[in-house]
């Protein structure tokens, strides 16, 4: 999109918004509703299915955000996240953070505003739920809780881990070799590339039309190798869930995604606890190595290991790792609760934050540009979203453990080249179920448990605690 | 889009369309509009402006089309032109008329059912209508009938003509300066790409979302460094006049463009007339030969120019010349306009396609693959499409004229470089009007006569008949 066409785009979602919420909020589609569940409540008719009450409870769900709020806080806060998001970048690029304050004082209002409008234990929850449908403050706070100290011990341990390697970070690959290695990935993966189509674009992205029109990207221009194949094992990650959702259920909560977080963990399994095994580069490293001579030779599988598993604590969440990326999430996420509630100002963000990343990653930003101006979230209405990230790797974490303890020779599988038990065990587990069940009961059927930290926790120990 | 996805966007594209016509036939609708003209005749009350009322009667065409057609036909034909597309593609693979026999014959009863629905004073008027508003058989026959005769004469004398130069056709350009030089000729043009697009794919095309949001696309593999940049032209032809329409009227038809056959003419005019001319050349040589040394070491303007104009009859419509193109539409249109009053029936088109060739082209197709499926357009629906591509011809031919009469050093300018006053004449007599008026009326208030053959066959006359 050119950027002279932002305007006329959000025009158009807009549009599209408010008859999405007019249809909602109509007298013809609440009585429709009512005849099948309770309006207060979301109780299925006894009369209904298991499933068909499966499938109700996330439309009553949305019924009721969408009647909940006005009108006039939707459309309102809508065009303040357009008009912010323009302030967040002019902010940025000066890494001024007074340029944005104004803007996200009136984001940060119509959020509290539109949290007390649809009511919950804590005054984040109803924003949280929006992203990850089911989740709230006292379940995260017990995640997170448990999850803090240990990252911050075991990233004071493994700090300056791993070494870089110029030749995979830098190499740039704009002809076809890359293109071959990650169709061909994706398909080992189970991408149908006859219902999917691999791009490149400037920022990589996944997709999803319909089941039949799934598309991701890698980026147009090289990133080093290992960046690339990381890349495209996480997209096509994302791009898998959206290809396996059950095409007779489109249109409705079972041909959707559970949740923010459970597509996040569908990618990151991917990427990190497949795309960063030795296993899985051992199988490739013949073909990566004929693909990319120029960057590859003489790089043994164990070095390109040492490169993409390199620990250095910094402050931008992006350029971080597999071990602090949650604490960034963790930082995020104490900011976001205390500004829901009150307890923090817009104007005190700056402050908390370098504090915070103290605390957590052990330094604070050098400037706003990498502290609390790097990310478009906030500017963008997203209060609530950044919990998915982590909550990411918390799924994908217990799922995989689960899904090993149940294959016992998966790793000489896996060594062998071999994705598609995986991928088939995902389908069964979490794909074909589409929004049935919220994230955690998901989880919870899966794998015998609700999510806990244990499995994530225990993995970048194994990872990373003895170097 | 993945080859799997067509049915879903089929789905999509037909749900929209519905909601489309059922907001058009619906009594607000039609209460309002009752209002501001008399639903009729579309005559706007006489309190309306003369702008007011050129506003509404593109609205009441509209409003009437969708009135006077049944529901039910409109799905049916919508999901048997999405049948028959597949059954095309298969029976062009297979070069057999038969396979697609029993799809296009729906097709024609469905068409035939609408035009009988919408009425006119030939069965084909209406069908030709919704693409070219206001068009009709009467008028088309008269053009097209001055066009035929100079046309087959002038194909005879100049056949054999020009040169192929295996170094333009041949190069392959997937490199950045291909990329480079098309947006730097499209800025020239006039092309703004704060607000557009230029991208590649596998075929050309270009798209308007809004005159702030212009995307247009040259091939992804090279296909000789001419042939792109005459695509280019094309299509950034196409897409200035998108992003020229007046964005305070979007949405409505005075923000629209007036018909397909003045899009085609915008395209063309900028990819035959101008594009194809020795002095917009002469000022790009020098800078094209730094940029493509391989492809055009030694080669001179005049060698390029031959190649380019090339006329070499053929049967089939993609590969034709300047001269003969208008040719093959007048084929297609004498047999669409039987098929629609019904002296012709689907199982003679084989038949009547090949003696048309022979009479209008000098020769008849080898198969039906080079014949009667050459092309989708039938098979998708679009029966009353094909004439606009030779109106393009004329309209823009017309309007080229009147601009090089009113502008009497614009060889040399052009010869220098300058693009931008024929886009301003363009911006002034065409894009800014959008629908105001049907095309024909257009024309003729940019040029002073109604549309006619004169200046299309001049133009060929003076580039081909001496050779």
């Amino acid at each position: 999109m050119p950027a002279g066409g932002v305007a006329a785009r959000a025009g158009v979602v807009g549009a599209l918004q408010g008859a999405v919420h007019a249809r909602l909020t109509s007298k013809e589609f609440g009585g429709a509703l009512g005849t099948l569940c309770d309006l207060r409540t979301g109780a299925p008719d006894a009369a209904l299915s298991p499933r068909e009450g499966d499938l109700l409870r996330p439309v009553w769900r949305r019924f009721r955000r969408a009647r909940s709020l006005p009108a006039r806080l939707v459309s309102e806060t809508a065009e303040a996240a357009s008009a912010s998001q323009h302030a967040w970048a002019e902010a940025r690029r000066r890494s001024d953070f007074k340029l944005l304050r104004p803007h996200l004082e009136r984001i940060v209002r119509l959020k509290r505003e539109a949290a007390a409008c649809l009511g919950g234990a804590h005054p984040y929850d109803p924003l949280l739920d929006e992203y990850e449908p089911g989740m709230t403050v006292a379940e995260l706070d017990g995640l997170f809780g448990s999850l803090k100290g240990p990252l911050v011990a075991l990233a004071g341990k493994a700090r300056g881990r791993g070494r870089r390697l110029a030749a995979l970070a830098d190499s740039r690959h704009d002809g076809p070799s890359l293109d071959i290695f990650c169709r061909s990935l994706a398909s080992d993966m189970g991408f149908d590339l006859s219902r999917g189509v691999i791009a490149r674009s400037a920022h990589p992205f996944s997709t999803g039309l319909h089941p039949t029109d799934v598309r991701f990207t890698i980026r147009t221009t090289g990133d080093g190798v290992m960046n690339q194949a990381l890349s495209a094992l996480h997209e096509c990650g994302h791009a898998l869930y959206e290809q396996s959702l059950d095409p007779r259920w489109w249109g409705t909560p079972l041909g959707e995604y559970a949740s923010l977080g459970m597509h996040e963990a569908m990618s990151r399994l991917w990427e990190n606890l497949v795309g960063k095994s030795r296993e899985f580069w051992l199988g490739r490293w013949p073909s990566l190595r004929r693909a990319f001579p120029e960057a590859l030779d003489g790089v043994s599988v164990d070095a390109a290991l040492s490169h993409m598993r390199r620990v250095a604590p910094g402050t931008v969440r992006l350029e971080s790792d597999e071990v602090t990326y949650s604490l960034h999430i963790i930082l995020r996420y104490e900011l976001e609760k205390s500004l829901a509630d009150g307890s923090l100002a817009v104007r005190d963000i700056q402050e908390a934050w370098n504090e915070l990343s103290r605390e957590l990653l052990g330094l604070a930003p050098v400037d706003d540009r990498r502290g609390c101006l790097q990310d478009i979230h906030w500017a963008g209405g997203l209060i609530g979203y950044f919990p998915t990230y982590a909550l990411g790797n918390l799924y994908g974490a217990q799922l995989y453990a689960r899904f090993c303890a149940d294959h016992p020779g998966w790793d000489a599988r896996l060594t062998r080249g071999e994705l598609a038990p995986l991928t088939a065990w995902l389908k069964e587990k979490v794909y074909r179920h589409g929004r049935r069940w919220p994230a955690a009961e998901l989880v919870r059927r899966a794998t015998g448990r609700a999510p806990s930290t244990e499995a994530f926790l225990a993995h970048l120990d194994a990872r990373y605690a003895h170097g």
